[in-house]
């Protein structure tokens, strides 16, 4: 019988963990950590993770800032507001919610927020950090997979690992992680993609996989070993007439099929996804601190 | 029979090709491009590589500047003297040679060089890029192992590829290269290390098999299938009494043995090694024409 990973659980155990230090932090006459986002637009899914951080932040006691901008702001004014962003010293972490539009060019944004400041990790300091093996801001998403993994007490080191997908935020960044000598990694870890020709054969000795393709149901119980470890990253919306909303979530893998073969299993809805927002804490709250670019 | 990639003679060709534009661009009133070596102490090694950079600088028509330090040289001291180069407009590139004495930090030292001056392409920023996909300063021997696979026409996609050692500058970001989706890569590449048990599995299932672990003749004929592209990263002084040195060189690959097996192998010496200075060259001629930060 596999057992669920619950990162619904998880994430608010940890929030309530993160909600004690920021407490001891004010109480030993710390500063709050302050947490910016700067939403573009009105993306009716950019709202939502907006409110959620903004939420989160609340929850566990940090200040947040939420600086709304229109769409039509040229990429000159948003830089500009970054900058100011990151000159203003009592806030910790800044995030620029994307995506953004396409008269901006997103790297440029991204590479102007301070890598101090840069708590989504995506900056290329952060990004060079990581894979050296330096301290630095790991991005949300593989950072809440490492944290399950250890919550969970699943082993990594000598395990065979394959990785599904090869984004900049997650793929990549997961498969060097999980390979690293040092910290929650020791794994052999196949990267795998849409140019892999022989994906089956790979996830069948994987004992650990990370479907992180993005695409609905992608990984079938035929392509699961007895006993693996699967973390979904997925989540696509499509119609349904089951639920209320009309709509419903679904992962990269096919759960019915592959869960009875799992040891451990992540859902979707209530896996992954909740751990991407106290990553986010945890990395803001690392920068109130300002440990990491010390170290 | 196995075809021999031959290093030498392809970074010879390549000097050659370096050295046409180097006419060219000074011919259009452009400057020559200038690369600076820090090196610290007498390390015979070391004086022997910063040697070999010297000659092929001149050999292609870069100016070159060796800036001598003794090894009782200060942290701080050698900090100012890479600020000082960071600060000459006329100086392109500059390479501090590795190891330093042990009282400075190496990553110190890394992180202060200028990143659009880190032909080395070890400094955060670059590694980040070159993760990313962003144009970038690639380290010299994945840079070089890259360019042979590509001038010996040898297919990289959809190929399986398994990379032995996770060092900063060799396996980790020759991993990332060839998965990526742009440029010479597209593999599926399993990165194997210390903590992987079932090496030779992995090696067996392997077209191409990048050995840079740093262990003389760890690669034997048994851990390769038919037909594989091998290329040897490793250099091991042994002592011998076949040589008139009394010394010869081994590779991370049991030549004899793997070698019959292949359908392209790298000797060494003569494979990898000479492609490093090459990919240093190249790396100065990107920074003078200022190329890779300006996109």
């Amino acid at each position: 019988m596999y057992q669920l990973i619950d990162g619904k659980a998880t994430s608010a155990k940890i929030k309530e963990e993160i909600a004690v230090e920021v407490k001891q932090i004010i109480e030993a006459g710390g500063k709050k950590p302050h947490l910016a986002a700067i939403l573009v637009g009105h993306d009716g899914a950019s709202e939502t993770y907006v409110a959620s951080k903004e939420k989160a932040c609340q929850l566990v006691g940090f200040n947040s800032t939420l600086i709304r901008l229109e769409d039509t702001v040229t990429e000159a004014e948003l830089l500009e507001k970054v900058d100011e962003v990151n000159r203003t010293k009592d806030i910790d972490g800044l995030i620029v919610q994307l995506p953004l539009p396409g008269h901006i060019n997103e790297q440029n944004i991204i590479e102007a927020i301070l890598p101090e400041k840069d708590v989504d990790g995506f900056h290329p300091v952060n990004v060079g950090r990581m894979v050296i093996g330096l301290p630095a801001f790991v991005s949300a998403t593989p950072a809440g997979i490492l944290e399950l993994l250890k919550r969970y007490n699943i082993e990594t080191s000598g395990k065979s690992c394959a990785v599904i997908g090869r984004s900049n935020i997650v793929g990549k960044p997961m498969s060097i992680l999980l390979s690293q000598k040092t910290g929650y990694g020791n794994a052999t870890v196949t990267l795998c993609h849409s140019r892999t020709p022989d994906l089956k054969e790979i996830t069948l000795n994987a004992d650990i996989i990370i479907a992180a393709l993005g695409k609905a149901e992608f990984l079938t119980g035929d392509m699961v070993k007895e006993g693996a470890v699967v973390i979904d990253v997925g989540i696509t919306r499509v119609k349904s007439d089951k639920t209320k909303s009309g709509w419903k979530l679904l992962g990269d893998v096919k759960f019915d099929e592959v869960a009875p073969k799992c040891s451990y299993i992540t859902p979707v809805p209530g896996g992954v996804g909740p751990m991407t927002i106290v990553s986010l804490l945890r990395n803001t709250l690392l920068a109130s601190e300002n440990t990491i670019f010390k170290a």
